[in-house]
């Protein structure tokens, strides 16, 4: 007998994994929150029967999501992540000796404790004295804090459930009030195959926001789409003024997917992207979402 | 009740696409060709149940594939394809004037007829004065022809079937003899992710024969990795020397992912890649691959 992992997306895509053994599966306030191992892909976390990561790949989303800024920012001190609770992306932000303060907040306990127990090496930071853990609401948290950040980092799943404010302008003009002059918030936004208008969205929230945005694409093996990107938005530091690619070489980390020349690279967008981004569109097939088909 | 096709790799990965409607099935001397009609990509080329083509994401990979060494070259004239009978890397390299001829080599009738009929966008370039088509094996083809070529493109299903030798060093070999001094000849190279050894071995034997080798990368929404890379080699001429953004600007090709800036970006390699085309097994995840598995 064999036992797969099913994730339908609009109910017109499938993937599927083959499953060796169901390792955790709890309901929680929020979703049901699985780990699966998988012989394709090792562990692999669910919420709601969404992918949320897995031990093959999670080196592209986490590295991606935190060098990119980390190294676009002259000297970052103070990092604050809404979301990622399966603990990579503290992981990456802590490698960097300039972090002093990481503080994550999940909205989900579940994922923390479902992450510690069965993603070990992705959860490893927890227990980094530089690291303070708030279970609470990300969207309230960053509403009511008076700390400033050098770089927020919005770890967040799709715009769906728990996850849909983290896609709206309101959320990030508390974020803006929450940045250091140099700061940086970089957001997960999504696909511009099958999500597009979900990035388009987001993209013309945070330009009515702040005086840079733009976004860089990365590859993934389980989100629909498979090309992501993340967006990069601050009041005016942009993602090459302070990045020294000697500075990334001196540095003792051991990266799997980043390196100088992927920072440069991963901002040159496709044209039907440009393209969708600026409102036109462009592609003859019609234009389709998960979220609203 | 819904239809679905599914593609199963090495039986731990499913990708799965809901079927409107069955246009085309028949078996070949060399496969089962099928068109079906799906929700999420449009029209789908299957060959013996592996996806080819899609209607939605073709542009990606024809565009990448023809484009980058059309621009890489200072005047191509004379191009070969072996395989690609879809007809969509054909209709690509006939959008540059300076095209005087190019020849497709298809091993099988019934994939150019299905295109022709069922996938009308993609082989539009049949009735083109420039295009001569031979119904033949392209692997004989390079080691009979007394021809030169500007560029020679091996746009090629996997390296199972009829596309082994496709990846061998005879053939490659055949075709550096078919190369004109600023030949560049184009290889479908597999993925960094599921498809590596494949892909390191594609390089190697490249290597071995050309003086310049590089490999890029794009974005794909079928082949099972989504990452895919496209090999270019030459007896010294880069994909940058002869390089120009203004001319891609200047040509009047309505390009929907390629443009100058992604002409760079795709040469650059994630981490991991690089590190497993030097030869050092990186990823601490079991490797495999579809056909070791």
């Amino acid at each position: 007998m064999q036992t797969w992992v099913e994730e339908v997306t609009g109910n017109f895509y499938g993937s599927k994994y083959q499953v060796k053994e169901i390792l955790f599966q709890e309901k929680s306030a929020f979703q049901t929150v699985a780990v699966v191992d998988t012989t394709a892909l090792g562990k692999m976390l669910l919420n709601d029967g969404l992918v949320m990561t897995t031990e093959r790949d999670e080196f592209v989303y986490h590295e991606m999501i935190s060098h990119v800024p980390l190294f676009a920012h002259p000297n970052p001190q103070t990092a604050l992540i809404i979301g990622g609770g399966d603990g990579g992306t503290a992981r990456e932000i802590l490698k960097h000796d300039s972090i002093q303060s990481c503080t994550l907040v999940e909205i989900d306990e579940v994922v923390v404790r479902a992450s510690k127990e069965f993603l070990p090496e992705t959860a490893c930071s927890y227990a980094d004295k530089r690291l303070h853990l708030h279970i609470a609401d990300g969207v309230q948290f960053v509403k009511d804090t008076q700390e400033k950040y050098d770089l927020v980092i919005v770890d967040s799943t799709d715009p769906i459930g728990p996850a849909t404010p983290l896609f709206g302008r309101e959320f990030y003009n508390n974020i803006k009030k929450c940045l250091n002059p140099n700061g940086i918030v970089i957001s997960q936004a999504e696909s511009p195959f099958y999500t597009i208008k979900s990035q388009s969205s987001l993209y013309q929230n945070l330009k009515e926001l702040f005086s840079h945005v733009s976004l860089y694409n990365y590859s993934n093996l389980t989100y629909p789409g498979f090309l992501y990107s993340f967006s990069f938005a601050s009041m005016g530091i942009t993602p090459f003024e302070y990045f020294d690619p000697d500075k990334v070489h001196q540095s003792a980390i051991d990266f799997k997917y980043y390196n100088p020349e992927i920072h440069r690279a991963a901002f040159s967008l496709p044209t039907f992207q440009l393209r969708n981004l600026e409102g036109r569109t462009l592609e003859k097939t019609k234009e389709f979402s998960r979220y609203t088909l």
